[in-house]
C-alpha cells in the first residue's frame, strides 16, 4: 500500500520507495500511478540528449543548480542510460552530482538503466516522469544518451528538448546525428572554450537550414495511430532551434541557456503546442500500453505447445510466417 | 498475379518487379512470398554495418565482385539506409557500383530506405531478403550504416555480421559503438593504409575482451517471447570475433575477409548456430507479425471515436492511460 499524502506531501522516502517499485512495475506501482495520474501534468519537462564526450552530464548539473539556487525551483533529474554495460556512466555521474547537491531536499536525481527492451525503459521512464511530476517537482529534467531511435521516443516525454554538442567530436558525428538533431528545441554547444566552437556553431547552422523547420514540426509530433490532429490545428508559428554556448565546468553560458528556455516555454504556450505535445506523448504512451497489453493477452490465450508447433512448421519451410499468423489469430479477436 | 516459376528461374525483370511489390506490402506480393517461402532457406546472409565514413559500401562492392568472379557465385545487395533525407547516401552509392557489377546477370543491387518506422523496414529488408533467397541468389548481402536498435534488428536477419571500422574516427564513435559491437562475428578494419590503424585495432581488442564472448552469445540470440531455447542446447562452442583489415579502394585483404567469412560458416554449421540463428530469425519474425496483426485488428475493432473520446479524457487527467487500456480492450480479445 502506498502512502499518496506522503508522496504529494513530498515525503523523499515514500518517493523513493514508490520509485523503486516504478520501475520494477509492480501491481502497487500501477495502482499508484492511477491514483497519482489526476495530480500531474503540471511539471516543465525538459530533454537532455548528446553523445558521450559533450559534457552532457556536467551540463544538467549546472542547470539543476540554477533552477534550484537562483529561481528556487524543485528540479528532479531523470537519468537514462540505455548503452550497453560497458559504460556504467550513469552511476559515476550520480557521485559526481552529489557533491553539489545532496542534501538540498528540493532536488531530486535518479539513475535508471535498460533492463528489458528500450520500449520498456521508453514507458518505465515515462511513469517516473509521472511520479516527480506528482510529487511537485516544478522541473523535470530527463537526461540521455544521444545514439538512435530511443532518445527519439525518450525525447518525445519533454516539452523542450536540448540535443548537446561539443567541438572536436568529428564530422562522422554530425552525419549519425542527422536524426537527433530533428528533435532539437535548443542546440548548445557545450565546451565552448575548446578550439573549434566556432565550426561547430557553423556546422549545425547549415544543418538547421537544411532542416525545414515547417517539416520538421510536423515528424516531431508525428503518432504512431495516425491520428490527423494537425489539419485542424492553424500553423501560425514555427519555433527555430536556438543555438547556444555554454562551459559547463564554469557554468558560463548558463544563464542564457535558461532564458532560452523560458522562451521556448513561453512560445509553447502562446502557440497551443504545450497542450498539443502534451496530448500527442500522452497519445503515444497510450498506443504503447495498448500494444503491451495486446500481446499480453496473446501469450495468456495462445498455448506454449501450438506456438511452438507453429514455429518448428515456419522452421521447415512447411509453413510461412504470414500463414503461422492468421492459424494462430483465427477467432481470438473479436 | 506473381509469375513465380519466372523468378524461380531467375527473370530479371519479374524480380524486379516483385521487389517492388515486397517494398510496398502489396498483397500480391504477400500471396508471392507464401508461394516463395518453401524455396528460401539456402542462401547465405551476409549483413555488413559501420558509420558513415568507413567505406562500408566500397567494401560491399568488392566482396560482391569476389564472390561474383572468382567463387562463380550469385550475389545480391540489399542496402539499407534508415538515416533521416539529409543523406541520400543509398542512391550515390548504386550509381558507384553500378561501373563494376553492372550487366553481370548473377549481381543484383537493390537499395531500399525508410517510408514508415523502422519497425517496418526491418520487415520489408527480411521479404526482399527472402525474395532474393528464393531466387536463387547464393549470396544476400544486407548492408546498414550503423546508427541504433535498427541495424541490430537488421544485423538479426544475418548468418554473418561484418562491423566496418576505420582508423581516425575518434574516440567517441567507439564509444557509441558499443552495441554495434556485441553483434559482430568479424571486425573489418577497413582503409588499413591510413595513419592510426594499429590503434583503431588495438581498441577494438580491448572492447572484445570487455565483451566476454559466452555471455555475449546469449545476447546475441536473445529472443522477444523468452523461449528458453539455450537451455536445452549445450555450448561447447564459441566463436570469438575476428579482426580482419581491409583497403576496400584496392581490394588489399578481400581475399582473407572472405576465408574469415568461410570459417565463420564452417563454425555456425558445426556448432549447430546456423540452425538457431535460422529459427530465432524467424521466431522474431513471427513475433513482429503477431504484434503487427494485432494491432490491426485492435483498430478495426476500436471505433475512431471511443478511442477519441477515451483520449481526451486522459488529456483531461480525468483517467489514466492504464484505465483506458482496461477500458478499450474490455472483452476484446478472449
Amino acid at each position: 500500500m502506498t502512502d499518496f499524502q506522503a508522496i504529494l506531501d513530498g515525503n523523499r522516502l515514500a518517493l523513493s520507495r514508490l520509485l523503486t517499485q516504478v520501475e520494477n512495475d509492480s501491481p502497487e506501482s500501477r495502482a499508484a500511478l492511477v491514483e497519482l495520474f489526476p495530480h500531474t501534468g503540471k511539471a516543465h519537462l525538459i530533454g537532455v540528449t548528446g553523445s558521450p564526450g559533450t559534457g552532457k552530464s556536467s551540463l544538467v548539473n549546472q542547470l539543476a543548480l540554477h533552477y534550484r539556487k537562483l529561481e528556487n525551483k524543485r528540479v528532479a533529474v531523470v537519468a537514462v542510460d540505455p548503452s550497453s554495460p560497458f559504460t556504467g556512466g550513469a552511476v559515476l555521474g550520480d557521485r559526481v552530482r552529489m557533491r553539489d547537491l545532496a542534501g538540498d531536499p528540493g532536488v531530486f536525481i535518479r539513475s535508471m538503466a535498460t533492463r528489458g527492451s528500450l520500449g520498456g525503459l521508453a514507458q518505465s521512464t515515462a511513469n517516473v516522469v509521472r511520479v516527480f511530476d506528482a510529487a511537485g517537482y516544478d522541473i523535470v529534467i530527463i537526461e540521455t544518451v544521444g545514439a538512435g531511435q530511443s532518445e527519439v521516443d525518450i525525447a518525445r516525454l519533454a516539452h523542450t528538448t536540448l540535443v548537446v554538442e561539443a567541438p572536436g567530436l568529428g564530422d562522422d558525428i554530425q552525419a549519425i546525428k542527422a536524426g537527433i538533431l530533428e528533435i532539437a528545441d535548443i542546440l548548445v554547444v557545450n565546451k565552448a572554450d575548446r578550439p573549434g566552437v566556432e565550426m561547430t556553431e557553423k556546422a549545425l547552422k547549415s544543418m538547421l537550414e537544411l532542416a525545414h523547420p515547417v517539416q520538421r514540426r510536423f515528424k516531431h509530433h508525428g503518432t504512431y495511430m495516425d491520428v490527423p490532429v494537425y489539419e485542424t490545428q492553424p500553423q501560425t508559428q514555427v519555433w527555430i532551434p536556438l543555438i547556444q554556448r555554454t562551459i559547463s565546468t564554469d557554468g558560463a553560458g548558463i544563464p542564457e541557456l535558461v532564458q532560452s528556455i523560458g522562451r521556448h516555454v513561453a512560445y509553447l504556450t502562446q502557440s497551443g503546442d504545450w497542450t498539443l505535445r502534451e496530448r500527442t506523448r500522452l497519445e503515444v504512451e497510450l498506443d504503447g500500453l495498448i500494444r503491451e497489453e495486446l500481446v499480453a493477452r496473446f501469450r495468456r490465450n495462445v498455448p506454449v505447445e501450438q506456438y511452438e508447433s507453429v514455429l518448428e512448421k515456419i522452421v521447415q519451410r512447411k509453413m510461412s510466417p504470414g500463414e503461422a499468423v492468421k492459424l494462430l489469430m483465427d477467432g481470438r479477436f473479436k
